[in-house]
């Protein structure tokens, strides 16, 4: 029955049991995790024949030494590899270090001078559009950089792409959008193909140097048979003429080790050779042994595939035992809602308003740490204070089910209390 | 003879002997290049085992599973390691990627908005003091932040510290100074203990915030038996209480793999704390398998010592190659001066002045790329257009013969053609 629906007594029998609940796992002191979508230890050792896959040969076909500087593009091989995973030509590629992050704010580092160039008062800032809920290391690199973020609604097919065009139209100084295009973090949805038909001609909307930052952190982890499609938007943008309007990332952070994988940075040609001038000032060339490690381990699609397939086998069975534990538990009260992402590393919930922050505290004070309410929002501040990110992978089975039984258990009496005391 | 004591006949018949030798060269189609300081394959060959060493063994003592995500400041053992390499605490240490340029970029622009607060005209520029000649990366990060060089002559024990003190009193927009302090680029000179000494307390001098950027980048690289001492520079700014004022890099570039090394920076445990705030933002972490890996390889200061006696086995007999060709050909004849160095990669060339260009452009235009006039200079520009910077390290013995034997001959056709023109 639906909690809204029930007596002030009902409720108050409901809360004394969540209540005796909440201290039988008090008294347990636990110290469990569901903060940050990290791969698990099992997940790791799928690539453990990267460090000595080299086998001591260190030479590409076009005779250059891997070991020694320079190639700041990186090595033709893996950007060919790069090239086929975020479905762009390969000269549209730069292979970096282990970091796609870096990528991204070492771009926006490169492109602050010409969009500030654009300003005409003091008081004018740039500004980026961010689809909520996001990813909140897109917004911490607007933070730093003093770049004002605009939300629009994250749909089930994309961003709310009539409010986008409205404000890019509006405003010349929005000049770049955040987008998580598949298996989105933190919903796990995919953009459809009319949206990205959209984003390949929402340049000509926006003002100059308008600015798509694509994460496509999550291109091939797929969690069941049915695996989204993404439509490509470089190939699209590039039909259009709108090809320097397109940032594409990606990294092998969650296809092989998260902390000594390598990224990807993709746009156009032109962008990229001036990208490519900022970035040599401060790097003479990322780590190509371990480019160079990364194509011979992954090889190409198929291989990909099949490998990714193993990372399905470990988590999907950790986002099954979530969806079960959420459904037992919260269904049919009316308090909360969730995604069942089909890939990527999270679920999105949704409590009702003004208990996220609650939620994860209580959750907190017995020892179940979750993403702190807000993260997906810029600021922090998500407005409904309602969202909340899980994110299932890193723990064992055992262990999430124990911090889900306390998750399911905080939700709950949050929302009990809410209701008898208003 | 010395070249100004000859006749205009005799210089007229040199010139002849010198340009018939030029034309033998310039029909051998060479493609020679001592450019950059790049280690050897060979050099590159001692650390093949770095690949495949853990073993499959990815956790650290203190449970940490190098593969994951996290750790910004570098695993535990690997900052040990730079601290036993820099001399100084390793909690000072953040242990970076694969080059310590990237840290050094960083640093700058993390301290930017800082130093920029003291400005009070519109007009006012932010200051860097430059030893010349020195190493052109350095410059260039000074030209892309919009940092003005000053420079002061580098001489055999270090700069000019009577300068640098008058500057840095004068001036207190000068924010920082960088240093090579051991093996200099290019020079090969290290510092001496009373310079260290000034360096020490030369902060007390200057504005606020002023940073010395001190890359140790040969440490370890010795040539000879007699292995030049630098005193260590934090140890005595601690004692002084200017911990704050100091920025020591290294890497492991030349010690392992030249692209894939491991890069360290260290500074007072104040500034490193601001400073991991302010990388927080672009990385996660570096990339710990590849510390791990060095950690295992690298081991102590024993391991490091008997490892670069091995490089030095392979590029002593560059060196010594390079002084007598120079020698034979240069000697007595009061045309050029040159560097012994102890250590390092580099020696550093004085051509009578104005000459410089011209003996680099003759030798390029047969086949013998060399560093570009003025490229140890901010700016490009050798007020005397005198220096030549040559790195012997990367060719084979034989490549770094005929190429040295078409620099002398460049250089005395060079200088024969000014003195018949004067």
């Amino acid at each position: 029955m639906e909690f809204t629906q029930q007596t002030q007594s009902q409720l108050a029998n409901l809360q004394a049991s969540l209540e005796s609940q909440y201290e039988t796992f008090r008294l347990a002191n636990l110290n469990l995790d569901l903060t940050r979508g990290k791969p698990a230890a099992e997940q790791l050792d799928l690539s453990n024949e990267l460090d000595g896959i080299l086998q001591g040969f260190y030479l590409l076909q076009d005779g250059t030494d891997v070991r020694n500087y320079g190639g700041l593009l990186g090595i033709p091989e893996a950007r060919q590899l790069a090239a086929n995973f975020l479905e762009v030509d390969a000269n549209e590629v730069m292979v970096g270090g282990n970091s796609s992050l870096t990528l991204m704010y070492s771009y926006i580092d490169h492109m602050l001078p010409t969009w500030r160039a654009g300003l005409v008062n003091d008081t004018d800032r740039i500004k980026f559009i961010c689809p909520v809920p996001g990813y909140d290391r897109h917004f911490t690199i607007c933070d730093h950089f003093d770049i004002d973020m605009l939300t629009v609604p994250f749909l089930a097919d994309g961003p709310d792409m009539a409010q986008v065009e409205a404000l890019v139209q509006q405003d010349p100084l929005i000049k770049g959008i955040w987008c998580v295009p598949k298996y989105s973090n933190p919903t796990g949805h995919t953009y459809s193909d009319a949206v990205v038909d959209q984003f390949a001609r929402l340049s000509e909307k926006a003002g100059e140097h308008f600015t798509i930052f694509w994460d496509n952190a999550y291109a091939v982890h797929h969690l069941t048979d049915t695996h989204d499609s993404l439509k490509s938007l470089m190939s699209e943008a590039r039909a259009q003429g709108n090809q320097d309007s397109v940032v594409i990332l990606g990294s092998t952070s969650k296809v092989t080790f998260a902390g000594a994988g390598i990224a990807f940075l993709a746009t156009s040609p032109a962008n990229l050779k001036a990208f490519e001038k900022h970035m040599s000032v401060s790097v003479i060339g990322f780590d190509k042994v371990n480019q160079f490690r990364h194509v011979r381990f992954l090889k190409d699609a198929q291989t990909i595939e099949a490998h990714m397939r193993k990372h399905r086998d470990i988590i999907q069975p950790k986002f099954e035992l979530t969806d079960k534990i959420l459904n037992e538990h919260l269904s049919g009260k009316g308090i909360a809602t969730w995604t069942r992402p089909r890939g990527g590393y999270f679920i999105s919930l949704d409590t009702l308003p003004n208990l996220a922050t609650e939620v994860i505290q209580q959750a907190a004070a017995i020892g179940v740490k979750l993403t702190p309410a807000g993260a997906t929002f810029p600021g922090g501040l998500d407005p409904h204070d309602s969202n909340i990110r899980i994110a299932p992978t890193f723990p064992s089975l055992d262990a999430l089910q124990r911090a889900l039984e306390v998750f399911v258990v905080c939700l709950q009496l949050a929302t009990v209390n809410q209701l008898l005391s208003d």
